[in-house]
């Protein structure tokens, strides 16, 4: 199932080129009140949601798929988890460019761990990308993104895939300079995801996937998952070897290389075997202001 | 006003000696439902509650606070922000120590700009800091917490503390090693808040804070607020610029000198003016899950 949400936060089931609003599936939600379980609600009780959404698809308007604007299918992440340096040869063009280095000595995951991005960072492909007003280097990196769909702590690599409710195309924006990548990479609307969530049903391997990116029709990334320092069951087993996961956690995998700056006005095409493609608008915040 | 989260998830306001029940007022909340707006539900309407919060005081049951389990006062932080490097004579004993810096030459604020810590890591005072099964150096850094109370953004550092909620202890849990700082510092437990939440209006100064840490009764840390590098303002100022700021978003102010290690069996005791004093114990995640 390709899950999106849309417009006014409609919950939409994509089908073909069309959307079909299953919203009235929500009302069969458990109540919520303060304080929250962390997550995101709806990846948290989607089982028990299924056969509302079944339902609800045969009577949902339909849209076309280019018609709506995508917000980010993960509304509530507990926590965003990204993997730094974790395709060989992106570490290779990060060790050579200075623009990217900014003097430091570039090594791989093992060294630095996971980071963190902001939640509050999280847009949709129709929100688009906006710039800070900082006059540095603004770089786009395409990922392949796992979203947690069971709570979980200690999972082993062999256990891991059982976690994830599914798989979409991840931006993970990054301004280059000295700041720790919590910093430089969390800015509102750096981390888009989209165009909609693929259950994991649907991805036979995802060990196995192409990716890529292209700024205004011109290819900058191409990579498939096979190059990955640490594969997806090994990120989640690392990952909660140090925190407990969460429905909703979102696990960005780590960008190829490629990596190179976005301005003003640019359009950014992304794609994944079996995740779509995403289109994304790179807007300044100053136009965003005047706007 | 000092509010507290007790027990099971009871809500508290701190009278003295005790703690008074209000849990009666959330019925006065405003529904929720998917998708969430980012940050503390009750934080952001707290100002429409004091009424019903008032109202349950003068009925609901009171507890000694000895005998109530304090969790987090802040229950769904969108983000938790932190501060690194930010009291000078902090930065003169990470760079002596090859414990803390491991080899790198540590700088300041400016040039590491804010990091992340888990929002999964927050705990309160009553629940304990449990030790990662690592074999590594875990240190305390105590700080002084703000809690906003007002999404916003852009803010000077002259309106900043109108965004503040109120005021509480931190303990920023760190393993040392080369890992960024938004993973080592991120592990359950790993963010201590407390004992309870002091609201502004309480706090005439909070650039005037002393801060202590003592562990088994030994002091390890003593400083106060004015040694700042960044002060509370310019810290919001400075984190509103990158990221919009949600109601219980948690900005910890970073640590003064005398950051050392835990271990199984230890008792953290901190102070700061006007905000309580917090005991939390430390044990091993071996000894808590036979446990």
């Amino acid at each position: 199932m390709r899950i999106c949400r849309f417009n006014e936060d409609r919950l939409g089931v994509v089908a073909g080129d069309d959307v079909v609003d299953v919203s009235a599936a929500l009302a069969a939600l458990p109540q919520l009140s303060w304080p929250l379980a962390p997550g995101d609600h709806l990846i948290r009780n989607f089982a028990g949601l299924r056969g509302a959404i079944e339902q609800a698809m045969t009577t949902g308007r339909r849209y076309p798929l280019s018609s709506v604007r995508l917000l980010s299918p993960v509304a509530n992440a507990s926590k965003v988890i990204a993997a730094p340096v974790n395709y060989a040869l992106h570490l290779a063009e990060a060790q050579a460019d200075t623009g990217v280095n900014f003097g430091s000595d570039i090594k791989t995951i093992d060294h630095y761990g996971l980071f963190l991005k902001s939640s509050t960072s999280v847009v949709g492909a129709g929100e688009g990308i906006v710039l800070p007003d900082l006059a540095r280097r603004i770089d786009h990196e395409v990922e392949v993104v796992a979203v947690i769909g069971k709570e979980c702590s200690q999972v082993s690599e062999r256990d891991a895939l059982d976690y994830v409710f599914g798989y979409c195309i991840g931006l993970d924006m990054s301004v280059r300079g000295t700041e720790d990548r919590s910093w430089r990479k969390s800015y509102d609307s750096f981390t888009v995801l989209g165009p909609y969530l693929v259950t994991a049903d649907e991805i036979a391997d995802p060990g196995n996937l192409d990716l890529s990116l292209a700024v205004n029709g011109t290819q900058r990334q191409s990579s498939n998952t096979r190059a990955l320092i640490f594969s997806i069951p090994k990120l989640i087993a690392y990952a909660s070897a140090g925190y407990r996961l969460y429905p909703g956690d979102v696990i960005m995998t780590g960008t190829p290389e490629g990596v190179g700056p976005v301005v003003d006005g640019d359009l950014v095409t992304s794609s994944v075997t079996g995740l779509g493609t995403m289109q994304v608008r790179v807007v300044s915040s100053r136009k965003r202001s005047a706007a």
